[in-house]
């Protein structure tokens, strides 16, 4: 039953991440709901094309994510 | 009102198939709620893209699912 | 895989008619995918309380709802 | 906090209206939520391809949206 | 077609208020694409329970969401 | 941007695994994005009332997933 949906912009990250996203969230749930869940927990990952998704009305793309993530 | 959304891995369904879901998920819930209710159906189709569904932590291919489904 | 999610207005459907539409939709879906799929189909009914759901503009109650359903 | 989703039929808006849609939706929720919340205030917008969007059962196309719009 | 969801946390914003919602955000929508698009533009609210939605990982409720009204 | 919603069924977890879901989430998605991201990350939980959630068209209720559960 547990079923989780990531909401990313295109082009941030790579195949590898997103694989990764899967697995490791994946994980994160049996780890709380008990290893018995694991075929029955989802997760889908859908992604926005850059310029479809704005934070306080400014429309993002890739380069600008980009930009924030080096900010770290 | 009623609002039906289906999601589905691409490259799973021919075109056809997905035409198909649509007039016949509608009709399923037509039958439900009454004739009056039809304009007011709304059935929509996202697909993932292969890779991006997990079950159980592993992303799902195109070609896994048509394994499953030649195994009934 | 395939998920299919229906969006409802509360208090418009009865608890037998919401079974119905789980049992008779993933028959629909699995008539269409094969009979292999049933266990990897899953349907889910999500609610949105009166007045929370508009067309046109006009926020929609379960009595008008219902007045649209004698209409046939 | 408040996340608006948009659900489109591709090919129908150009990126300028899609652009628009963003900044203009924003506004519209901060008019009503008060200015501080503006950079909590994601607004989305997914795009369904032609004919995976139904209405009262028949799949929709671009041109029969564009057809529409021009009945005004 | 066009359909916009928001998603709120529940007690943040009143009866009133999400009327307007509903209101305002079609006709933002009708601006855009046209008064023959109205009937066919729907909008719904879905509210997330207080402490069920996470920014940072902090799950949030709503006298923290009232707070940050405040503040501006 | 990355937005995580997580749908459940009712009463199936309590409040505290679900601020744990909140918080885990968020640092597996922290992890691969990087530090600089969390403040955009959202993770948001959706519970499903016992009876709306069907796997393979039966209805499942709390009980038959605590079930489930155990069998681990």
């Amino acid at each position: 039953m547990p079923l989780v949906t990531v909401h990313l912009i295109e082009n941030v990250f790579t195949e590898e991440e997103k694989v990764e996203m899967i697995s490791k969230l994946t994980d994160t749930m049996v780890e709380i709901e008990g290893e018995a869940m694991r075929q029955v927990t989802w997760v889908k990952i859908e992604e926005v094309p850059e310029g479809q998704w704005g934070i306080g009305g400014t429309a993002l793309t890739a380069p600008m994510i980009h930009q924030m993530k080096k900010a770290s």
